[in-house]
């Protein structure tokens, strides 16, 4: 009684695709708000779950992306819970439970080496501002390492049975780079091309990694470029998968926020100042 | 600084795997209630969510695969979200929201044909009692069928478009089993055979498909046999993967429920009378 389907009518194919306007979508999701958020730690690879306040910040986001008439075909998100529930709540709003989901380890966010799990203001106290302000913010200089005696290691986590990291571990932005951009080239710009819109939900500095990519940011800017949480941040690429600048977008990205314009502007500026 | 990791060390084998013990573990879960069991209408296809005491059940159920100790290491449900978020609650339980999951239409529910979507009353009335009930429970006597004009005729829905199905669709239980089956040899015993603990999160009719298999129901039973909801059934396989009978396990099955096992066999009892 079935057969699996040769071919798509042409149809089908217009309602399934972009192919028809030639330009490709993808919509990144920066994951809400953890509990680690408001605890004001430094999280990296910890596996903590949204705050109430991160939940319904990416319900909505789900709902905006169904107002704008979105309809992703397949999804990435990182190894991370927080992540992952995103992803969730935004295929739940837009009733796509059932699109194709990959959870990569390549889009979770920056491990934080030995910081991770540390107070954001007592490292403060402990290593200075303009310290932490460097591992924060610069684009290859990494935290301390964490060796694999540390449950931070991911060595000790079942999730990362898959992969092998060094001894003593940690990550800056630029390794970070190093990881999330092979990871788009061969698994979702292919997707791309084949006319899918694809929907990412990720974190922070996976998501500068791919937003450096693609608008072409320099490593001095990208640091202090923030992605709002929860914000979905769609952009339309052309045949060469190079962003076409839309209408709204703020500088220096060519694709656009989804919601209240003057909220965005106001979060953007509003992540610089944690550990001020 | 990273690289796919060549070979798993014995140590992480035998933590990730079955393989030590030489068995192999499936654990199949029904979805809770859906809004359409409390409005007793035939659904099949129909994406129904599930009812707010159906997301009760089946966070009780993945509470129970936690207790028990079992770890499921890749996932399987269907394209219809109430068992999408029966495996979501599942494995937000269980702390495992970074396994694979597939959705598979082959899992999905019995297509109820031109019954979809009649209230299972009005249905009694109109049909009289003894030929719903030959619908609902013969092996192999199909609802009356759906064509292409409905609204519930697979080809309607995006979410089916790799699949071709008849102009004039129904199934039977016997029919269904012809698209379960292959699933089940074709993507969960390859993982079975490689160690994996697989979880299922499925339906009353995909997963009667899967147990008359198992346990060698015959045709004249399986349609008798009543899966409970949210109530996870795990079975232990052999290196050939037949079932072995387990502790606690309620004949004809050799697989065993997880929770009150009283409660159990009422509900068991239970699901028999809806047209009663």
């Amino acid at each position: 009684m079935f057969a699996a389907r040769r071919s798509l009518t042409p149809f089908n194919r217009l309602l399934s695709t972009n192919l028809y306007r030639n330009k490709h979508t993808l919509v990144l999701v920066r994951h809400g708000e953890s509990t680690w958020n408001l605890e004001n730690k430094f999280t990296g690879w910890v596996d903590v779950p949204l705050s109430p306040k991160g939940h319904e910040e990416v319900i909505q986001a789900g709902q905006l992306i169904k107002a704008e008439g979105i309809v992703p075909n397949i999804a990435f998100t990182s190894k991370l819970k927080r992540a992952i529930r995103t992803l969730w709540h935004v295929l739940e709003q837009t009733d796509l439970m059932w699109i194709p989901q990959t959870q990569a380890w390549e889009l979770n966010e920056r491990h934080y080496g030995g910081l991770q799990g540390l107070d954001k203001q007592e490292t403060v106290d402990k290593y200075g501002k303009d310290q932490v302000l460097v591992w924060r913010r610069s684009y290859d200089v990494p935290p301390p390492t964490v060796d694999r005696g540390s449950e931070h290691h991911p060595s000790n986590e079942s999730k990362y049975d898959d992969i092998t990291v060094a001894d003593d571990f940690t990550e800056s932005l630029s390794t970070t780079l190093d990881r999330v951009l092979p990871f788009y080239e061969s698994s979702i710009v292919p997707q791309l091309k084949s006319g899918k819109t694809v929907l990412v939900a990720a974190h922070g500095n996976s998501l500068r990694a791919l937003v450096k990519h693609l608008d072409g940011i320099s490593e001095d800017s990208i640091a202090e470029l923030n992605i709002p949480t929860g914000t979905p941040l769609v952009y339309e690429l052309d045949e060469d998968l190079k962003p076409i600048v839309q209408e709204g977008a703020i500088t220096p990205l060519k694709g656009r926020y989804l919601g209240d314009q003057d909220a965005i502007r106001e979060r953007i500026e509003g992540v610089k100042n944690q550990t001020k």
